[in-house]
């Protein structure tokens, strides 16, 4: 495109170049396009790097415009609001220090040391008042370079050493200023145009923060928030966190005693009570059946291992010093280690025999508990524990086996989530960083079949899937599954990983048809990735309404009076023979209660049995959340319970 | 009755007396009463003491005369043997020193120092014909009090410091050496007769014997041997040996894949291959499905625990120092312990909800993994293993429902046995050794209501019962289960004790009618024991062939030819349908070898189809060790199929 000396090529998303002059901003760009879109524009990408949308451009670019639909749109505004929120602290609390302010996935924090003040969870409000305030005088971001010897002056003045701290490890010559309104702040940036794109403010809660998270350091008091450019939207972000308060799965886990803890036991290492462990086997009974069809053979190995064992597989050195430590024996000087994984043991039983390329390939399975540490304040529920189950799988195979065994695996991965109601789900493809080739290991050529087997795999399956250069493991590349829940939440559930590491180090052979030795690939997959933090997922997935098949208690008999409990035991036994189980409320209480009660513990289906239904030799039917459905003929209700099953099974 | 002075009297086993004159011996009253039974009389049992036969009576005494047949007859004769050894290899290895040479279960053994000489096995038979040679020249065993002066120096004289250690420990007055021939021995006896009665000998093998068992004193030469009074009887015992070395489980987990052992996993730490897995999980679901139906609910609890939770129940001062040591944790300096019990984790689970008398019994059930630390030279196979996963089940009740619990138990383990073929077994009763009642925790009153309860539940089962007084834990009395195998060992399986100790440790309560706390009983019981011990013994009782419902291969198709591959694979699919599965074997080998190879593996039904079955729509069926069983339409095989599966499991 022809253009002047003053103008410079803008190329956008769509590969159209525009001419602009040099010095143009983002904000005048999208003013160019419309004023709606000026209205909206949080930031812009120039050539791969977020800007403040009012940085002037001085050279030929890329360009996307930022809003709040974007990603990085939502993490400039809640980093912009952080610095808001310190401003507003600062006109109400002079003389505190701020130690670091970033953008998190759902809103903000900011460190601040208040002296010897507590900050009261009750001054949140006027805080908050404080920020729409501010941000309704719509300040701009200001954006300034500054040499290090000003800024190091600029805090030593202020007094705030946490800022001085961080300044030590910058280099002059990158370090900018931002100030909006009264308040500046040391940060890379970038920012939004102004404080009034925020309309809607939520301070959410209050913790303690070691700074560096150092636990040497003095603990300072973390604040996070949550911004919106519309108050609508911070009404539902409201709503959508009550309804996850409700169904937190460590609520729900003791409302319908699914799992406990135990500080004797201890923290993080669950103790499943027996309707959370029916769910749970039924889960593994699932899994295994389908495992059973597609070729798996269950093994069953230790909880422990030399640490010679680990030493060989390489997770000694990279995890033993910050796990639980070796576990000694009274006589023979032994060390033993909990195992953090299951893999060194299935190699030892790949190795047990010699194997033939015809014997390929060969897949061992195993619902193996492994146990790694955390620090107790990072334990959570059944999402960050100390010892879990893996539905964990090795897959030994000859390189050529690598995209059949990947489509395999991906199949029973999505045929899991289907008949979980995990609906929304997209799959990321992690491959070597090609500008770091050298850090790989295993030969060039095994990677670039392998890499390929996964993107074609995941292709003829029809994945949605995102690529990214650079993440895979040092010893292979992999596949993993984002899950959406019912709250839009995103866990990532389920990984299909290639080794080429572990089997050198093993050692492993087959004889290939050449009658030479060859390696074999190893494959890691576990689609429900653990059983505790799976079934955390899915308890908060379906509120604990889990599908029927799942469902600890899936029915409960109610008679209606004591005059029926012959008939309510007569039907017990009746349905059992069908296979379908269900406990009698026998209490003497109305039964008006008796629903009530079952609704809470949501139990899927009410069997009402009166003078009616024992006359007619019939069941009245409530089903959980939705009330009555008529009456049923016994075997018409086994039919329709187990259509049901059938239909979320089925592939 | 009516004696002279120099008459006693004696009393009979079945309560007769007779009078006999003062310095009778033993081998004079069985002379009274048969020539043949004096033939037979090895040892007499003396007020309940074993003596000599052939040792003077002088006053009224219970008699009962011991032969072949009695336990402790067989154990004087075995004794008897041991000094018999010692004669030969005194007469073979003039100067050689001797240790201890006590009878064991199955024969005796001599541990001797032979200086620098190595015994080697081929001179094994040379010393068995010397003790033939000796056995035969009937001589007596002659008894003889000595003092203590006299026996050191008889020792000193002969440089044996092994028995002058041994005679440091005991006491002048009790001393009594045994001569036969021309050697003597330390012993405080009894013996046979005369060795005569030794008829048949075998020195099974040698091994190394640290004396005093201490790995600080020398090793000595351990001769192990087994002698009978009838040739035919040996001839008997080596084919069992035989027998039972074909069987090792060992041997047999090797060869039908069952289970391996790795030494970097760990010696005592099995690792199940894919077909151990599947017998395994097929004996835990069909325990699993009867522990539904009594009323059990799983449970699954982790494999450590804070090293508190064992100080709390007691496990950890019984324990702690033998076993695996205590795992650190990198940061907050706590101690777990790996789990050497599930009974802990389960009075946690007992304990996370208030509970009625309304609610008991409670009865909790978990396959749950324990580690013991066991010394490697103690390790064998699955007998004796570090890790090993019991069939465990905590009921908690109250005192009045301890009887029925009991019953139920009782109940449960006799169909387990029946389901597995183990129809010889009887149980032993074990309470409280009545002259030492303080050493029991509990109240006396709960203790014998227990105790009662047992005993009348056993009665009420019809058990062969065998009551032990003073075999009771301190913490509660039991019910143990002996089995007979095949080779008519005896294995003792299956165990259900009552705990006052435990609930008490954890404080456990319920609230009972009364509106008052009141304490639990807890009952532990395991019909298997542990699944590795379960196993081993199985194997070895049925020779790896398993009951139909548990084999973990049921049945393999063999295709006369290539030719018969796609009818082959249909017959699977049908086969399939009905819930029986089995691999097709395709490999390019003559029906014969198929055969044979399939019968090596011990499955138990071989499916032939070729041209004549193919047209037909037919199988020809072979049944492992019996061979062809004839033709059967694929409908009547799965009737015939299935009925023997019905047949083993139903009560």
């Amino acid at each position: 495109m022809s253009k002047s000396e003053n103008e410079i090529n803008v190329t956008f998303p769509d590969q159209s170049v525009r001419v602009f002059e040099k010095g143009v901003t983002g904000l005048d760009i999208a003013r160019s396009i419309s004023e709606g879109l000026a209205r909206n524009v949080l930031a812009a990408k120039v050539d791969g790097e977020v800007w403040d949308a009012t940085r002037p451009i001085h050279q030929d670019v890329s360009i996307s415009l930022l809003t709040w639909n974007d990603k990085e749109g939502k993490s400039t505004f809640w980093h912009s609001s952080a610095h808001l929120l310190a401003e507003a602290l600062e006109v109400l609390y002079p003389g505190i220090k701020f130690g670091i302010g970033p953008p998190i996935e759902h809103g903000f924090y900011y460190d601040v040391d208040f002296g010897d003040r507590t900050l009261e969870g009750a001054e949140l409000e006027k805080i908050e008042t404080k920020m729409v305030e501010l941000a309704r005088q719509k300040n701009e971001y200001i954006r300034r370079e500054i040499s290090k010897d000003e800024a190091v002056s600029y805090y030593q003045n202020k007094g705030d050493e946490y800022k001085l701290d961080l300044l030590e490890r910058l280099q002059d010559g990158t370090i900018t200023f931002y100030r909006q309104g009264a308040f500046t702040d040391l940060c890379r940036g970038p920012h939004i145009p102004h404080t009034g794109f925020v309309k809607a403010v939520k301070l959410l809660n209050i913790a303690g923060a070691y700074w560096r998270g150092d636990e040497n350091n003095k603990m300072l008091t973390r604040i996070y928030g949550i911004t919106f450019p519309k108050a609508k939207e911070l009404q539902e972000y409201l709503h959508m966190l009550e309804e996850a308060r409700k169904r937190d799965h460590r609520k729900l886990g003791r409302e319908l005693e699914l799992f406990t803890f135990s500080e004797k036991v201890g923290m993080g290492l669950p103790l499943w009570l027996p309707k959370g462990t029916l769910l749970r086997e039924r889960l593994v009974s699932f899994l295994k059946k389908e495992q059973d069809h597609s070729g798996y053979q269950q093994v069953i190995t230790p909880h422990i291992g030399h640490k010679a064992l680990y030493e060989t597989s390489g997770h000694y050195e990279k995890y033993g010093k910050d796990s639980f430590q070796p576990i000694a024996t009274p006589h023979e000087g032994e060390e033993f280690l909990l195992k953090p994984m299951n893999c060194p043991h299935h190699c030892e039983i790949y190795k047990s025999k010699p194997r033939s390329y015809k014997d390929l390939p060969v897949r061992y399975a195993e619902f193996g508990t492994v146990y790694r540490y955390e620090q107790s304040g990072e334990l959570h529920g059944l999402t960050r524990v100390r010892g879990f189950t893996q539905d964990d799988a090795h897959i030994f195979c000859r390189q050529d086996q690598v995209k059949e065994e990947f489509i395999k695996v991906i199949d029973l991965v999505l045929y899991v989530f289907k008949a979980l109601g995990f609906e929304d789900y997209t799959a990321q493809v992690s491959l070597r960083d090609p500008d770091n080739m050298g850090k790989y290991i295993g030969e060039a050529e095994a990677w670039n079949k392998a890499e390929a087997a996964i993107i074609e795999a995941a292709a003829e399956k029809g994945l949605q899937t995102v690529t990214e250069l650079g993440e895979a493991a040092f010893y292979g590349p992999k596949l993993d599954f984002m899950v959406q829940d019912a709250l839009g939440r995103s866990w990532q559930l389920g990984t299909i990983q290639v080794d080429y590491q572990l089997p050198a180090r093993f050692e492993l052979e087959y004889t290939g048809a050449d009658n030479q030795k060859h390696r074999p690939v190893m494959i890691h997959r576990a689609p429900f990735g653990s059983l505790e933090r799976f079934v955390a997922v899915l308890i908060e997935h379906c509120a604990g309404n889990f599908p029927l098949w799942l469902a600890p208690e899936q029915l409960v008999i109610l008679p209606i009076s004591e005059k029926f409990a012959s008939y309510a035991a007569r039907v017990k036994s009746l349905l059992g023979d069908h296979g379908i189980s269900g406990e009698i409320d026998n209490r003497d209480e109305k039964i008006g209660r008796k629903i009530r009660d079952a609704e809470v513990k949501k139990i899927p289906f009410m069997v009402i049995v009166g003078e009616k239904e024992q006359e007619k030799n019939e069941l009245s039917l409530r089903k959980h959340g939705e009330g009555d459905i008529g009456s049923f003929k016994l075997d018409d209700f086994v039919s329709y319970f187990q259509g049901i099953i059938r239909e979320s099974l089925n592939k």
